[in-house]
C-alpha cells in the first residue's frame, strides 16, 4: 500500500448545463441548449490565450453521487458486462473526478461557453487544461472492451451522443 | 465566486519513472527506461478489462512543487511568451492536478507497465480512465498559441518528445 497521502483540492468554478435530474453518459454536442462555465474571478486571468485553443479538458468532481464506489460496474453500453471501474468511466470510483474533453465555443469575462458537457448543472470544477492536439489526440487510439459488442456501430453512435431512431 | 467547497481526495498507487532531479515537459515513449504504476492492492480489482485499451489517462498530483501558483506562466514551448495558467500544462495551477495520457503495455497484478509518463518517481495517483478513441481522440483539434510559434514544424518534434538535433 502507499502512503496514506491525501490531498484537498479547492472549487475554482462552476460548470452550468440543462441537466438537473438526469445527465446523458457522455458529452453531447447539443447547440440548442447553453453550456458554459464560470470561473471565480480570482482566476479570470488565467484564461489569457485559451480561446485560441478548440477544445479543451474540464476537471471536475462527481458530486452528486449517492452510492460508495465499488471496484467492479456495469457500464451503460457493455450489455450488462461487469468492468473493473478504472476501465470505465463510472462517477462511482474511489476519487470522484470526472475529465470531459468539450468543444470551445467563446469565452466571455469569467464565461467559457463549451459544447454539451455530461455533468449536472452545478458541478464544482477543479482545473481547465488546453487539449493540445499533437498530445492528446490518438489517433491509433482503440475503444477497449466496448469494440466486444456484437454491435458496435450503434453501440459508436452512443457513445458519440449521435441521435438515431434504431 | 462559487462557494468555497473543497474536497479531499486520497492517493490510490504511486507513479514510478527514471525521472528523480528532471522530469520532461511531456510524456515520451522511451521503450529503454521502465515507467510503470503501482496501485495499492485493495483497488487491483479495478483494472478487470483495463488491458484492452491501448490508451489510458493517468490523473494524479504533481507534487514536487516549490512555487505558488500564477494565473500566468512562460510555458517551455512560446519563445518566452505569458500565457493564462489554463491555456497551458504547467503544473503551477491553482489544483495541482495531472492529466497524462499514455500508452498502456501490460498490467501484472497491481503493476500497470506504461510508456513514458511526464512525471517523478513517486507521482502520487488519483485515478485512471480508459482513453475511449470515440470519445477523447478528436481529430478536428488544434494546437492553441503554440501554432502562433515561427517553427511549429520544430515545436512539434518537443511537444511529441520525438529526438531531433537541431
Amino acid at each position: 500500500m502507499s502512503d496514506n497521502s491525501t490531498f484537498v483540492l479547492k472549487t475554482i468554478g462552476l460548470i452550468n448545463t440543462p441537466y438537473v435530474e438526469s445527465a446523458p453518459y457522455q458529452p453531447l454536442e447539443e447547440n440548442d441548449k447553453e453550456f458554459f462555465v464560470v470561473i471565480d474571478e480570482e482566476y479570470v486571468e488565467g484564461l489569457k490565450d485559451l480561446s485560441k485553443f478548440k477544445y479543451i479538458f474540464l476537471i471536475y468532481i462527481l458530486n452528486k453521487l449517492n452510492r460508495e464506489p465499488d471496484m467492479g460496474v456495469i457500464p451503460p453500453w457493455g450489455n450488462g458486462k461487469t468492468v473493473g471501474v478504472f476501465s470505465s468511466r463510472s462517477p462511482l470510483r474511489p476519487n470522484p473526478i470526472g475529465i470531459s474533453v468539450v468543444k470551445l465555443k467563446k469565452i466571455i469575462g469569467n464565461k467559457i461557453y463549451i459544447s454539451g458537457a455530461d455533468v449536472f448543472n452545478g458541478t464544482p470544477l477543479l482545473d481547465i487544461k488546453p487539449y493540445v492536439k499533437d498530445l492528446d489526440s490518438k489517433t491509433d487510439a482503440n475503444n477497449g472492451w466496448i469494440e466486444d459488442s456484437d454491435d458496435l456501430e450503434h453501440l459508436s453512435l452512443h457513445i458519440r451522443g449521435i441521435p438515431h431512431d434504431y
